[in-house]
């Protein structure tokens, strides 16, 4: 059986003039909440000491109502750990009217969604997402996540427990982890910023649904890449934007079609370092065509570089909004590449003008980020082991891909083409045209192999087909195993078309 | 000075082909990034050995360019620990150019912003909130925090990481924090709800935030109580709502009067079990018109029940939720109060049948909650922590809240009236309504006496002035004195006027 919560008192309304003596009401209100199972069998119940000094009353009529319970089995008593509810009545029958589906049919009127919460498609998980390992997306190698340190930290910070960290703070988030932050972007990724720039988030959603808030009105029209990435999408339909896909070639996003399709945009989402999901790099001249678009036409540019730690060529690449000399870009990072996904934790750059814009809105959504997670964050990026571990599973992840690259070529020679392969944690196949992917990614999830569809990353008509493929949570000599798996998943359709 | 991150190496974009060795770049680049702050001193450089097998060139030009970095003094060299950024310039001179008001003045054009973001006011630390201890408000006895066993848990989660706990899981959050949570609220508060209803968020502000953008379109009229909690106010003028404040009398909010003012009303935001600020319990009889009416009309009930854990009569009230029969009320709480304000964990019950679409919007706003909190408070709970710690703080609360009550009569007998003293970790006293409470309160905040004033709890003009006296972090024996220090404060006028 499941551990059960002890001790919480169920709502007894007592009532002091009624005729009904209290240990009656006291009965007849443990007796109503167990037969309703607001009380579970094998919960434990308060003592009479706590619950008369809960209540206000003396434990007499306390001690009546618990002896009746128990005599008529309500209660039972366990030697030396207290009194419990019964398991009088198996869990099925009297559970059964609770279940969501029977009390869904118990509203009746009118029951208005707002319009925009309509527009966006259901949650389902898809097979795909099932698992983690071969090719899952959006994944990392937890088995290198170094836990010892990690441990040591929150063990350190857990402790701390002072007035300052408990209470509301900065809606930013903290100082010190703010510092920290812009440190390693003016460092790593050539950003220009200072702490008081720098906005901490629950990852990177968080900040493109903040930067969308504060940049963008009902009927903006707004740039994104095609094909691109469905949560930005989806983060600015429910904005209430209209969206504008704008094709990727081979220098990314294609400004000069961008133009075309809407000069005047608020705003433009790209991801210039390691396009999603095609994965190619933004030209420097398409750069400084999408800059001087920005300021000639008064938008914003939303540089999302979700992975850009990753990179296994030569030449690293400076984020976007380091050539901006006109504030124009909010850059958007997370911590869920490098580190875990679950911890939740990103960060954005605002323009310095519209710092206070910005914390008014972020106020207003949820107040502050959490405190922890910052704090351990801080230590762990100033005392070298953050650049340690991006450094290790760069290593890492570059044997993956080589292996995974490799792999992907002596199985399917010319049959699948990969792109994107300079950066990240994952890498893009492109299916002949004519085969589509959703119903392989399906397949392949029976036999528990992830790979996610490229389809779905287009807004209108799909013109490719074919699966992203991560290769963060696979180990290295794993990799021959699963693309031989997913070649006899493939073959029936890529021998058949070829 | 500071600690440093080490060893996160610069962008320095290398170019094989070019004329200038390969040694010379790299001089350049460090030499560049230095003098523009990039990297700061005392910042730890990679060794060459590392840098070499990033770049993909070997040793030979990083010890040329790093050994003429040292003999220019850009770098020194600190024996048994590394290589850093030289201490080559005085800081101000350099940071000068890169502080944002500077910054701020380099960017020309349109910078357009949202016409939501411009209606909410800017976030600004008013001086009540600057410290904690007497009287401010929000602020719980972080010194009875039970340290030790959150840290026990803490450091058996963070030990247990493993892939499941590390990707992306249901936007509702964890399915065992979940069961724990509907758990505690169908004893505790006799809230209607399964796990598949709670939806776990970072603290009862995204709770709003989700639950607006689920239901409410821009321009729905929202019932809010007069005087109320600002930050709702806020959240909902972000939606885009039309705002109706209906007052409230001692029975809670005044349904007659909402029913003038905006019969049609597509949801009301109630505080039924501690009315914010005033303190008033919601009667039934107005809970059954309430209800009563959101059926009538089609509308919903956002019942925030922030603090309702701490009760101090004898009747324990129960949620407005658990007597709603329709569906119709969207249950929101928090741990803020009962634990901590810094953890950012809430929680909503959804009704059954809008599960899919807030599902639909929380993945749109933040994907899923962060996971390291949700795995320690479900031990926290099912352990039966939460339960002793919850009877623990209420003694505290309770003994405070005496005492607090009791000098305030003592040292202003009737010239301040309390009210709201029956729960909570706050109560309100009301000034004679010629004496504006928000002067007082800057002037208390020079003595660091946190006063927080009523009149910014009314959207129209305010009826009353006052001041919303928080106990949850002011020790018992500090009370007496605390409220000498108010008197002082207040006399000239308290006296004046009387």
């Amino acid at each position: 059986m499941r551990k059960i919560a002890s001790g919480l008192a169920p709502v007894i309304p007592l009532d002091r003039n009624a005729k009904k003596p209290l240990h009656r009401q006291i009965y007849e209100g443990y007796r109503k909440a167990i037969l309703e199972r607001h009380l579970r069998a094998g919960q434990q119940i308060p003592s009479t000491r706590a619950l008369a000094l809960e209540l206000g009353v003396s434990r007499i009529p306390l001690l009546n109502a618990y002896s009746q319970l128990l005599a008529e089995g309500f209660f039972e008593s366990r030697a030396g750990s207290g009194t419990f509810v019964a398991n009088l009545l198996p869990d099925r029958v009297v559970r059964a009217p609770t279940r969501p589906a029977a009390r869904a049919n118990m509203h009746s009127g009118r029951r208005p969604v707002s319009s925009r919460a309509q527009l966006l498609p259901p949650f389902k998980a898809v097979p795909w997402t099932r698992g983690s390992g071969a090719f899952s997306v959006g994944q990392v190698a937890v088995d290198h996540f170094p836990v010892d340190t990690w441990s040591r930290l929150i063990a350190r910070h857990s402790r701390r427990l002072h007035a300052r960290s408990a209470h509301f703070n900065d809606p930013r988030g903290d100082r010190a982890f703010r510092q920290a932050v812009a440190e390693y972007l003016r460092t790593a990724r050539a950003v220009k910023c200072d702490e008081q720039q720098i906005m901490i988030v629950s990852g990177s959603q968080e900040a493109l649904d903040l930067s969308a808030r504060v940049l963008l009105d009902p009927g903006s029209q707004v740039w994104i890449e095609e094909p691109g990435y469905w949560l930005a999408r989806r983060v600015l339909t429910l904005a209430g934007c209209e969206l504008v896909p704008v094709p990727v070639d081979r220098d990314g996003l294609d400004v000069a079609a961008g133009m075309k399709l809407s000069r005047t945009a608020r705003a433009a989402y790209v991801t210039p370092s390691h396009q999603f999901p095609l994965g190619v790099t933004m030209s420097a001249s398409r750069r400084l065509q999408l800059l001087n678009w920005a300021q000639s036409c008064g938008s914003w540019i939303i540089e999302d570089d979700y992975d850009s730690e990753y990179r296994y060529g030569v030449t690293p690449i400076a984020s976007l909004q380091g050539l901006d000399t006109n504030a124009r870009v909010i850059y958007v990072g997370t911590f869920s590449k490098t580190l875990l996904p679950s911890l939740r934790v990103g960060y954005l750059v605002m323009p310095a003008d519209l710092v206070d814009r910005f914390m008014a809105v972020r106020v207003a959504m949820d107040i502050f980020p959490s405190h922890v997670n910052q704090a351990v964050l801080t230590d762990f990026i100033n005392d070298g082991h953050f650049g340690r571990h991006i450094r290790r599973t760069r290593l890492l992840y570059a044997e993956r891909r080589e292996r995974l690259v490799h792999c992907l070529h002596n199985e399917f020679d010319s049959r699948l083409e990969s792109v994107g392969t300079e950066a990240g944690v994952h890498l893009t196949v492109t299916l002949p045209p004519v085969i589509p992917d959703r119903p392989l990614s399906e397949r392949a999830a029976l036999e528990k192999l992830w790979l996610w569809p490229l389809s779905p990353c287009y807004m209108s008509e799909p013109s490719r087909q074919g699966f992203i493929l991560g290769f963060g949570s696979v180990a290295t000599a794993e990799i021959p195993k699963a693309v031989r798996r997913m070649a006899m998943v493939l073959r029936p359709e890529t021998d058949a078309r070829n």
